[in-house]
């Protein structure tokens, strides 16, 4: 599979599944993949920030790469961010080897000023091999690097092999408006732009002009849905599933328990075994548990989905 | 009046309201003054971050203060935050003179390690007069400063002057449970803990533990109303009327433009006059003041105080 | 005075002297003044980050540049960095008033993008008046902002105000030699680049195309002499005159207990009657006071002016 | 080799040399190791930040503590600094599988608060095993983390497997002393303190208690001199060589082309083939190189070892 030109809908950001010994979860990885595909999903990013991807030895990651691509019939993303080339670089050779459509990168956390960012941006498309496609993870909370829109749109003009952009700035809206003005007026070629964030704005960023979500908020089905029904013009439809969902969305997008939280729904759900984290990453507080339990209650009396059953019998 | 030892309700964040051409509106500070006093506020906080303090000369700073007293019942508190404690010890003196109840300091940038955050308050407090009560504002987003909870509870133990937390941090649940966990211990005095960013988690930091709000949403009666729904226990009821301002909440919190969307929704509430920003302070762009009226409408479903008229024909 | 086009030499960075009260030592600042003037100075810069100028309030700036400028011939720039434009505008207005040639403005700790800071010299420009002289202060270590050398063309070709860089990046030699290439080759008019950062790198700086110094480091009158002999284009001597002085401009360069150093040295020579810093701002712990007397003495051998007697027995 | 409880002396940090082609250069490596060991290093430490050790991958490494491991007969220290603590297990178990003495771990830039910092050393202690011995760096200016002496304590106190501090906060030379103060009033065990920043405060942190230098400035024969005439009470010797140095010293610490200039001077002293970096790293302009020669001759007129013949003909 490769990425299309066009790319739209839905990547999910996939977390790694483990036992709660801490090895990698196979069985949960196929059965998550399973239900992404399911939820009608149109690619799936593997290896991200909050797939624990710095926790995981290089043999580890390539074998998750090879199961999910295995797997599905949707273009598959690998992060490969490093604090050197010669780690992006080996992880880029295998996980292209083993079936991926890309790879995706966050910029160091030092990088300042417009040049040296789009510089950098320019050693690794040299680095992992200039026919790579690559993703641009803009994701300043988390990265500390902030790029204008002009930067953006450098590093699209001189790297082919730009593919797509994951749009995480905070606030953002405008930066889509920007780009995609840019593109209206024929000075940047046309970027696929997913918006992560864990879809606290995707409401409307699909409407200021992104083409889906890039992220792995715990009810990608839903977020499926909202990228639909916006696509097709239904805006008060949209809404009315995104408020359900946001308090949830919100409770989720915490930087520090936010995974913790994701991993405890997609067991809650059935989709994973476990919600266990590798270390260091702390387990969910039973007083953030009975939290979600309880927006997930209340989430329940509109969306179906959210049902998820007595959460001292899981479902799997 | 006074910082009362147990405050609690809302602290509602005074905006600054100018006129189109930048000078301070006063008649607006009047209305916007009478408007919180109706809806039940307890204190009121002036000349914070979001009330453009560092763009006031330190006359009108003084101005203000002194106008938001001679009008209101409850407490004042004013911030004084700046680079040195020249400035800082200047505005209280002249704040307290005025009739303010207490003074807000957030730290600067540039601190790091608990001890350097512990001994600044500790100068702070002495240059300003150990008898001058403070609030300690714990903004890490805005200011960059991590304040662990042993800091703070080093900084109430260290400083009898210190008279309330406005708590922003992000994520700050957990930090709420841990410093009512050291008062119930009996290794912390009491120490009223109000939350601000932009109410975002207001229904479950009342849950943990917070005495209140101190923040300035642009609809503070809602403000008022969650938090006494949740400290008379009606937990369903303080959550739906939350959930229902979430959508607006998660779009004023965004750092940038948030400013100027609190301001749009209270102008258009008829509150203040214009909702000009003082320079640097980007106006809303049209697309957003359209995205704002979209999400006031779907609020009005719910709540009538979201019935705001014809977004051509302002109310005042 | 005004600024000339062709500033060069020393811009002498002036300390704030205290009694040990913490008062301003008004016949300090005289006499320190005249040193500087019978040292060759030909510019002074009060009240930037090592003057103490946050520590100040508004009528004891003023009151400073006044004193200064009635006592000197040469062009006197004024440090009005402020969070706020109020506060910038203000302080520019009485500082002209007050006879200065130019004001000084570093950007503040959150910018980043390079649009977001040629954005706001734009902007500062415009608020203090588009006709007041300004130097940029370019010091990413304190104020934590990396301004590309394209950034400061930008700011330069935006704004006829620009009248100087204090260069104080570091690494900083290449970005003097960038600038002066683009000098060369038309795309950027000339301004004059005067170098700061206590003159750790003023030996090639100079090499480089720098005009001089604008520093503070506490032999004013040894930049004085090397800047001219390194203009005269006596290399080896400037080296070594540099060189004797290393040790301790070394020494002093540490950003925290650096002023503190500076003050002892210019107490010990007998220019200012106090080592006092206000607070916050520690005092030199007396083990520092024996490394600083240790390398006075050691400088001593091959500069008469480290001559400063007996440390017990101050000059003053 | 183990690391000795009393580790003191020079422990050398090493760059890794490449051929130009950007492979690794072994043949340099082991004269390099020669040179290290005739110079008097009573350790050596591979793979830090100068090392380059975030452009190699896992295998070079390996391969590189086995090399220099199998040829010396003092202890080497290994970087293990890592984003996750997979990657960081896996090199210190191959890394002390081939005789590495103990290994050297930086925080990751985003640790604020004590708290924080001291739980990660708990855990990447637990993470890479309890039973090997690791060095703490501290070095924020890099890293951006700044760790009060109390932190150190704390870590020293926490962690039986703590065996020495690389010491490299700027200003620091009162972190030393407080350090050792808590040594002599009993409140802290004994930690090797040696000093890095590429030396710039060498002959001070020598007074101040420091154990010696782990640093890897281009004269690391002229650190052991350094380090052996100051623990001999040779106060003057000592700082007449350092402040011969002083000024390549200062050129060579810049953050950027530092180590540049660090593999430039080891290739003109014959120590290694090729001052290659490995992408991304400039190569030192020719103008730095010039001024980096000019630095060698001055040097030369005291120090015989900087007499390293004809640019255009380098020793090797």
């Amino acid at each position: 599979m490769t990425l299309p030109a066009d790319a739209h809908g839905v990547y999910v950001i996939a977390p790694t599944p483990f036992h709660p010994d801490g090895r990698v979860d196979d069985a949960s990885i196929d059965r998550m993949t399973d239900f992404f595909v399911a939820a009608g999903v149109t690619g799936v990013t593997v290896l991200g920030q909050l797939g624990e991807a710095p926790k995981m030895t290089h043999e580890e990651s390539v074998a998750i790469v090879r199961r999910v691509t295995a797997r599905v019939r949707v273009p598959v993303v690998v992060g490969v961010s490093a604090p050197g080339f010669a780690a992006m670089r080996a992880l880029t050779q295998d996980a292209m080897a083993a079936g991926a459509a890309a790879v995706m990168i966050a910029p160091p956390s030092t990088l300042r000023t417009d040049d040296t960012i789009a510089g950098y941006y320019r050693q690794a498309s040299e680095a992992i091999g200039a026919d790579v496609p690559f993703v641009i993870q803009d994701y300043p909370l988390t990265f500390s690097v902030q790029m204008a829109p002009a930067v953006i749109r450098r590093i699209v003009q001189e790297n082919p092999a730009c593919a797509m952009l994951k749009h995480e700035d905070w606030p953002g809206l405008d930066k889509i408006s920007q780009l995609r003005a840019w593109e209206s007026d024929g000075s940047m070629r046309h970027l696929p732009i997913l918006t992560g964030n864990n879809a606290l704005f995707l409401d409307f960023e699909m409407e200021r002009g992104a083409d889906g979500a890039n992220t792995g908020y715990c009810f990608p089905d839903m977020l499926v849905d909202v990228v639909r029904l916006s696509r097709d013009g239904r805006r008060d439809d949209a809404h009315d599933l995104f408020d359900a969902h946001l308090p949830l969305i919100r409770y989720e997008q915490q930087p520090g328990p936010g995974l913790a939280v994701r991993k405890y729904v997609l067991m809650r759900r059935g989709i994973i075994a476990s919600d266990t984290l590798r270390r260091p990453g702390a387990a969910l507080a039973p007083v953030a548990r009975a939290e979600v339990d309880y927006l997930l209650e209340r989430l329940a009396r509109t969306d179906p989905r959210a049902r998820v059953g007595d959460p001292a019998r899981p479902a799997v």
